[in-house]
C-alpha cells in the first residue's frame, strides 16, 4: 500500500512529507493506521545526528496512537479496529528480561530494533523507486500508517482520543513510571525535578500522584514555572539565581529535627550530564535515590566521587519509566481518563503531518512542550 | 588511669606504643578494657597520611573487642563485665538517620567524631605530659583501654572468643552486609567480587550464605585464589590474564537462555575507581547492582555513561555493610560462633601491641588477610 510519511532523509536536514510504500504485515506484525503523534525529543536528537546510532533515511516517531487495520498470521492479541499505542520498549513475556520480573528492557526484537528493522531483518518502508527506507524505535509514528510487531503494541481503551494518549506512548508514561516504577517514591518525600520540559512535568505529576510533600523543580528557564506549578510543583529553582543548587536544596529540604538536609529523590530530565551529578549529591545521605531520564550527547560521562555512594546515596536510570508497554500503558490511559493524571495542558501544539518541522522549530525555541501531529 | 596504646604522632610514621593518661567516662560514655583490634585497611589509609580528614596525634584501630570495665552516668544498656564490640558507626536510635528505617548511617555523634573527639568536644586522651591526643573513628582500639559513646558499643555474648569477634568490629561485617543489606542478593544470583583481600573474603561469605550460584571473584594477585575458593568462590579471574574483565565477566555469566550475559550483582572492594566503574559495566543490563565498598584516593572520581545507568545498572555504596551496629553486630557473633560464618581462617596472624607496626608491614607486603593485636 502507499501512505503519507515525514521522512528523514538525512541527519542535520528537516522531514521531507512524501508518499512511500509500505509492505502489509508479516507473521507476527500487525499494520496500524496512525491517528496522532507526539514530537519527542529524542526524534530531535536522532533527526540532529547527535545519535550515534542513528540511520538514516528512516521514518522518524515513536510517541503513537491509532487502529490496527491489518494483523498477520499467528498474531493472537489484537484484531482489526483494536486501538493501540506503538512500544519502542515491546513486551514479549518470553525472554530473558521480561521472566525477570526486574527490568522492563524487553530483548526480545533489540537487535534488530536498534538497526532500523523488523525483528526478520527487513524493512516494511521504500521510497516510491523502491529504495528501503528503515523504521525508528521500532514505531516510524511520522507515518499515517506502520507496521509493528504484536509485542510492540498496547492495546488500549477506544473511548480515550488519540490525540492526547498518543503521549502516554512516551513522555507521560517515562515520566510517571519513574517515579512510581524506578523511585518507588512513597507518601510524604522529598523530590527535586531537573528540567520541567515534557518528561519533568510528568515526573512531577507522578510525584503528586505518589503523594510527594515537597517537589522541587530546577530549569535554567523561568517560563517553565507556572505551568510545573501547575502539575504540582510546591517550590521553583532557578540555578541562575543562585550560587550553589546543591546547598540551596540542602537547606531547603532541612526540618528542626533533621539538620543533615538533601531530597529523598531526585530525577535529571535535561540530558546534562554535569545536572546528573547535582541531581545525585542534592539527595540525602543515607538514603537518597538519583534517577537519571535524560540522555545525554554522545560520550558524555557522569562522575562523582565514590564517597557520595558509599554514605548512601544511590545512582540509577530508566527508561521509558521502567513501564512494562502492554501491561501498564493500558492502565495509565485509564488514569487519563479517569482524570487521576492530566494531559491535555502539556499538548500546546497540534499540527498536520504537512507542518511537522515546525513542531521541531517549536521545540528548539523552547516554546512547546508537546506539539502533536494529528493525521 | 593510664594505659598502653599505639600513637599515631604524625601521617606516615610507624606507631609509637607508650603510656597514655585515659580519663574515665564522662555521662552517656563506657571504659573498654579492649582484649584485642584486628589491623584494617582503614586505619592504613590514615596513618599513611592519604586521608584528608585524618588528624594527629591520635590513637587508631576501629576493629575491636573487649569488656565494659566502667559506666558513666545514665549508661543503661550496658554495665561493668559486659563483653563488647566498639562500634565506628554508632546506632543511637533517634535521630532521624536511625529513624528513617533507611540507613545505618546515624548522625549522633558524626561531627565530633569526624574530628577525634568524644560527642562533648573534649578527648580522653593524653600524653604523659598532659597533651591531649585525639580518638579515631569514635573507637581508638589500638589502646588496651578506650572510652566510647554507650551508643557506640555492641554488647555480644561472653563465650564468643575477642580475638576473632575483634574482626565482626568492620571487616567482617562489611563484607556481609554489603551482601544482605545493600545489594539483598537473592538465591541463585550470579555475582562478581572484586578485591580477594579482608573485605573481598567477606564479600564471598556473604554471598555462600545468601545462596548465589556463582562467585566471580578478580584480583591481579593469584594468590588470593586458594583462600577465596576456600569461602566459597566458584571461579577466579586476573584481570592481567585477560584482554577486557568486563567482557570476559558478560560471556561466563551468559546461558543458553539469556545471550546478553553480566553479573546480576558486583562488589568493588579494591577502592580503585577504574576497578569500581567495571563493576558496575560488568552487570546486567535490566537489573545489574554494582555496590562500591572501597575506599578510594582523595579527589579520586568515578564515571560511566549515563546510558549504563538508564538501561538498569544501579550504583550503590555501603558503609559498615549497611549494618546497624548495636543491633545487627550481636548476630553476626552468633552467626560466628553457629558456625553459619568462619572467621578463624582469615586471621592470618597474631601480634602483641609491640609488634603492631609488623601488622602494618605485613599488609603492605600483601601477607596478611588479617593480622589480629592481642593485648
Ligand atoms: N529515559 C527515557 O526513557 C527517556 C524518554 C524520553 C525522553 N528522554 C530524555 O529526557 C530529556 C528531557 O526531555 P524533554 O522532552 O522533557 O526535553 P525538554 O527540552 O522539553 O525539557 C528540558 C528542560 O530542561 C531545562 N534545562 C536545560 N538545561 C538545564 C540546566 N542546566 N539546568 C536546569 N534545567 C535545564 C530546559 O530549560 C527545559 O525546560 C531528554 O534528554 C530526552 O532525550 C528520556
Ligand atoms: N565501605 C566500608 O565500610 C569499608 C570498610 C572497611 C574497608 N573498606 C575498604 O575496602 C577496601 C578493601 O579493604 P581490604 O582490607 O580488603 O584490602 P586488601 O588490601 O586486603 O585487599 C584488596 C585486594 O584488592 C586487590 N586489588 C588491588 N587492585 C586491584 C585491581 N586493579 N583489580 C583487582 N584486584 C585488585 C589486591 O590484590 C587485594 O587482594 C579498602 O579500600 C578499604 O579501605 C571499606
Ligand atoms: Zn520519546
Ligand atoms: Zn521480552
Ligand atoms: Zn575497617
Ligand atoms: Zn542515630
Amino acid at each position: 500500500m502507499r501512505t503519507r510519511a515525514a521522512v528523514a532523509i538525512e541527519a542535520g536536514n528537516p522531514l521531507e512529507v512524501m508518499e512511500v510504500n509500505l509492505e502489509g504485515p508479516r507473521p507476527g506484525e500487525v499494520l496500524v493506521e496512525i491517528k496522532a503523534t507526539g514530537i519527542c525529543h529524542t526524534d530531535e536528537f536522532t533527526l540532529s545526528g547527535a545519535d550515534p546510532e542513528g540511520r538514516f533515511p528512516a521514518i522518524l516517531g515513536h510517541e503513537g496512537a491509532g487502529v490496527v487495520v491489518e494483523v498477520g498470521e499467528g498474531v493472537k492479541s489484537v484484531r482489526p479496529g483494536d486501538h493501540v499505542i506503538p512500544l519502542y520498549t515491546p513486551e514479549c513475556r518470553e525472554c530473558p528480561s521480561c521472566l525477570s520480573r526486574k527490568t522492563n528492557l524487553c530483548t526480545a526484537i533489540r537487535d534488530t530494533q536498534g538497526q532500523g528493522l523488523m525483528p526478520d531483518g527487513t524493512t516494511r518502508f521504500s521510497t516510491l523507486d523502491g529504495d528501503p527506507i528503515l523504521h525508528y524505535m521500532g514505531c516510524s509514528t511520522f507515518s499515517n500508517h506502520t507496521v509493528l510487531p504484536e509485542i510492540a503494541v498496547a492495546k488500549v481503551r477506544e473511548d480515550a482520543p488519540f490525540d492526547k494518549i498518543c503521549y502516554i506512548g512516551c513522555g507521560v508514561t517515562t515520566g510517571i513510571g519513574a517515579v512510581i516504577n524506578t523511585a518507588k517514591v512513597e507518601i510524604g518525600a522529598k523530590a527535586v525535578v531537573f528540567g520541567l520540559g515534557g518528561i519533568g512535568l510528568n515526573v512531577i505529576q507522578g510525584l503528586r500522584l505518589a503523594g510527594a510533600d515537597m517537589i522541587i523543580g530546577v530549569d535554567v528557564n523561568p517560563a517553565k514555572k507556572a505551568m510545573a506549578e501547575r502539575f504540582g510543583m510546591t517550590h521553583f529553582i532557578n540555578p541562575k539565581d543562585c550560587e550553589n543548587v546543591v546547598q540551596e536544596i540542602v537547606e531547603m529540604t532541612k526540618t528542626p529535627f533533621d539538620r543533615i538536609g538533601g531530597a529523598d529523590y531526585s530525577f535529571d530530565c535535561t540530558g546534562n550530564v554535569k545536572v546528573m551529578r547535582d541531581a545525585l549529591e542534592c539527595t540525602h545521605r543515607g538514603w537518597g535515590v538519583s534517577v537519571i531520564i535524560g540522555v545525554a550527547p554522545a560520550g558524555a560521562e557522569i562522575s562523582t566521587r565514590p564517597f557520595q555512594l558509599v554514605t548512601g546515596r544511590v545512582w540509577k536510570g530508566t527508561a521509558f519509566g521502567g513501564a512494562r508497554g502492554r501491561t501498564d500503558v493500558p492502565q495509565i490511559v485509564d488514569w487519563y481518563m479517569d482524570g487521576k493524571i492530566e494531559i491535555d495542558p502539556m499538548i500546546t501544539h497540534r499540527l498536520s503531518l504537512d507542518e511537522i518541522n515546525k513542531g521541531f522549530d517549536l521545540m528548539h525555541a523552547g516554546e512547546s512542550i508537546r506539539s502533536v501531529v494529528i493525521y
